[in-house]
């Protein structure tokens, strides 16, 4: 596909904020035309209207949101981005794949290869289990060679997304154990998605900081899947998931245990040379992972509106632990722009167009 | 000290955050009377004048920050309030013990009761280590009786409040291990102080949220401290403050591993009896702990201006952690309402005085 | 009433903004004893476990929402707040009123004095015209002695009363022109009422300033009504209401015209002089009114949780035009703090029991 | 110079918030090549370590800040940016001009065309009162021809272009009389700049919303100079700022007066109609200006981080009142998008180049 200079792509459920962000990124795309954007809510209605932000691009004017409809969408795009509550994805992905789309979604549908796992954490049969183990999981940095190929993505959520590019080159590197991780995230409150519920409104948020669906949140099932794929042996991690009251953004902090037990100033300092070493081969040359060094730490505001995730580590000598600390935009990295990665990736364009 | 109707009191460097929550509270406290406010910055002001918040109190337009001066202190008050940064209370609170003033110090100057771990987390010697064992930790719901006859009050710090009151109970109880604790928390801005330095700019804190000063942030010494009192062994914990664009506040998430592992349901339900029966037994009468049940999780939007501290608390079946949340407000339980309600009980007033 | 102790209260709607405010300020009232708080959402919860804030007041566990009932409630208690949406709050009032309870109203159903007035704003008929001319408009400070002997109350709104504050003196005096008034005021959020609507959502409305209601809010009628009672000439006015992202506080700018025209320093001075006598002889004495001098300007944080009204004003010689801004909270003194403050008066306490 | 396809550039003063926007805009900007950054507090350093926002593009890692030298950046670079302050702008200016380069100001040393009128605003002399008529005031939506052939551009302030895009229209058509502008606006924090001072500071800065600078700003001797020249006679105007807790955004609102009462609905109708056609025949094939119809009215959330200003208006029947509403980002349009755009029209370049 690497010759075409565009493609025609489509946004199913444009109207939420991963949907929206899509319509922004997309829209400023040198090699993605945006041919059709669905919304039950606001079919009939221009981009412009809907989102005043973009009401001064002329396609913006153009475009009108119109009611999902596979077999129409299946013309009008070859990638179709669906950016769907969990359930509603896949009664979409069905039909579009076999109309011989591409289809990249965003929902937690297609994460989890077991339908067992699905089931014990979506409390239902899978609706189109067959589909499991041909979707790639669309974390670029991992999956590259597989989503160059693929024909569905399902795109990382934003929590994993933040636990599994700090952890997976340690537990690969064997330079962790694999056991008594614990992921401690805070997320702003675009995170609850654009759900008008008394939870998310401003006065609940603004000046208040709590956690929320403590112990067993819905995105374990795909985090603990890929912490497992990586250590080779089943792994289960605490999870702690908080509202902050800022629009975007996850800092993630992690909780590890070294592999090997450092015990003096020398051995602390062979340890951070391997880590160090391990992260820089992994992410030395990825162009949205931001190893910090010196005495910076991840900060949500330094990644707001970008694709880039910061990672910075410390070792702790009194505890024996390792520390390791994300930050990323929860929209961007965490949702769509990760999904634009990979859609550059997909369709043979440079993995940065239109993220930059 | 009983049948006094009101005791005289002063605070010397009143013009932080602290300083001006103690200013608050103590003017509309029955039993106090303010009758010394000292800053070297605002010295020859009212009240009125530097804090306009209170300026339409009668009290506030005649009361004039001064120099402060032991001895005249000494004079005009019988407790005086340290709310000085670290190193300069202790300079305080010599002479006017000497003058027979009863002293409660908000700083970390008297928090910890060996010279050699103040020395190992403060980087100096003491200033006055003579006066480190007879200083009374001044946590009531823990050093209630040691309070009531105290002459040098170490009023605890915020982060070390948020995490020793969910914590103690459970390790005198011997409920959980003494190993391997992690305190995550989070904190609004004022927990910096009135510090004019650009990392709390409000466009470097809105829209932001980050960890700072880990692994070995100063808190520690006295956490561990406690910690270590209570569970009868050396304890070390891990630590990570976040900032976090709220202006009061601190939401700890603590980390705990149960003595006794819980395999199925039915442990489980008898463990959870037992932390309940553990919290109820410590905190069940106490006025300023709120044990919550049901569904809820602490949030410091409900604790804000209050003196209260909200605990809960989740057994987390697939790991075997226990998860305990706290929540309290950074200004005043987490310092000076912590400090009023030691003021009340060393001068026999209802403990709530001032405080509700 | 004078030598009653304590009096007995309810409150219909309680789970509002509002209502939540009045159970604060009614729980710790030492004259007040609440007796009934309705909410049909609610029924059957205690306080405690609709505001987790209260929880630990023994009050809050034992007392739980009803269904409101009007025969029940005059059974209940002697005086009635109402804080309920516009155009209900009348159906309660009128039964209560036949059995011989004292209401005050915080909605808008009893402000204007004309049924007219009150169908152009209000969009249908009132349903009660015979009680608007018995209504007392709740404003202590220019009605006090109306207040004292009224069975019914109509607490004003938050943006009249930080319009009507400052202007009124003004209008009475002859200082400035009745012709040309602009009040551009600023909102919090909650002053939208605990409406789960988008609009209100947490990422809608931080980072954002917006203007809305324009030009004719609801608000206008009872605004211009009391201007006009003041200036003794019918008043219009313009008027801006604009959405800011803090939880609490109104800050309104007014834009008058001085009656005479001042034509160097000489004539702004003696202005100046006139103007500040008059608020002095208005508000000199009053207890929640701040008059700003020197360089100070009103400052919403600065009466946050509090019943106090903050004004300042400049003159400016180059325009000839006399700025005049006021803050407040919009739930205290813009609501339940006034409601209260207009209980005290009615019951003969004293006026800032419990609001100090 | 159209047919260069890159244009050297360099930035003075970019640790800033004007100057960190600079270096966004430019380091993506397809036909600008940034080969210099000075800093008298960074020299020495990378941008990459400095912002660490940028620390993952490699430009950023290799460009270092430089103390500020006129030969030398003269050397390094055709077009120079000054990001300083007020009074230091202009000894940058002169001996860069005088070596050739062209010079974009960001401060508002050449904005004022009389040197008297500088003073009176500024209490000094102007530095060099000989290029206040060469200078070319940079809003391309009124001075692109002369932008055009500019050697040295005043690009002007936030506040300025937020009442002087919705205004100069109006009053250049005669549909507005020049008497009684009232200019009303919000700021966001980041207009103050990157000033460590306590003003400024998270705590006194959220849940606050206050005026300040009242009742003579200093920008108001651009508008009133600008708003002057497009009514062909001298103009007085109302501002009053108001700081209000939001990163980036002004919203204006601004009271006019028709020049044509209007009594009826017939009459209001044609005057929207002829407001309409000024506004569409001045901005309708303007990029960066939207005009919002409907029941649209700006919110800076809408123009975050882009170089649009939104604009909308309300004709009041009651007052005989226009109101017009402008919403900006402060530091894009209000200051660095504007400076960018405003190069690439004297560069010759797409005039959205780097700003889409």
């Amino acid at each position: 596909m690497n010759n075409k200079t565009s493609v025609k792509v489509a946004i199913v459920g444009a109207s939420g904020y991963s949907g929206e962000e899509l319509v922004r990124l997309l829209l400023s795309h040198s090699h993605a035309e945006l041919t059709a954007v669905t919304s039950r809510q606001y079919a009939g209605q221009t981009l412009a209207q809907v989102f005043l932000r973009f009401a001064h691009l002329p396609h913006a004017k153009a475009l009108r949101f119109s009611e999902p409809n596979a077999e129409l969408l299946a013309k009008q795009a070859q990638v179709i981005f669906l950016a769907l509550p969990h359930g509603v994805a896949a009664e979409f992905a069905v039909p579009l794949l076999k109309l011989g789309c591409q289809v990249i979604d965003l929902s937690a549908d297609f994460r989890v290869r077991s339908g067992a796992v699905y089931k014990e954490f979506y409390a239902h049969d899978h609706p189109a289990p067959g589909l499991l183990t041909t979707a790639v999981y669309g974390l670029p940095e991992v999956y590259r060679a597989q989503i160059k190929n693929a024909l569905l993505i399902a795109s990382p959520g934003c929590y994993p997304t933040s636990i599994l590019l700090p952890t997976l080159p340690l537990l690969r590197a064997g330079l962790i154990k694999s056991t008594g991780i614990i992921a401690d995230s805070l997320s702003g409150v675009s995170g609850a998605g654009r759900k008008v519920e008394q939870d998310y409104m401003f006065v609940e948020c603004n000046e208040s900081v709590r956690p929320y669906g403590i112990p067993k949140h819905r995105h374990l099932s795909e985090i603990e899947q890929e912490l497992s794929l990586a250590a080779q042996t089943p792994v289960t991690i605490q999870f702690t998931p908080h509202l902050v009251p800022i629009n975007r953004g996850i800092l993630t902090t992690l909780y590890l245990a070294p592999e090997k037990h450092f015990s003096d100033a020398e051995g602390m300092n062979a340890l951070n040379e391997k880590i160090s070493a391990c992260y820089q081969s992994a992410y030395g040359n990825e162009p949205f992972v931001r190893l910090l060094d010196g005495n910076a730490l991840p900060d949500t505001k330094n990644v707001l509106g970008t694709n880039v995730v910061e990672i910075a580590w410390r070792l702790d000598a009194r505890t024996g632990r390792l520390i390791v600390l994300s930050a990323e935009d929860n929209i961007v990295k965490g949702a769509s722009g990760q999904a634009v990665q990979s859609f550059n990736i997909m369709c043979g364009f440079p993995e940065t167009a239109g993220l930059v």
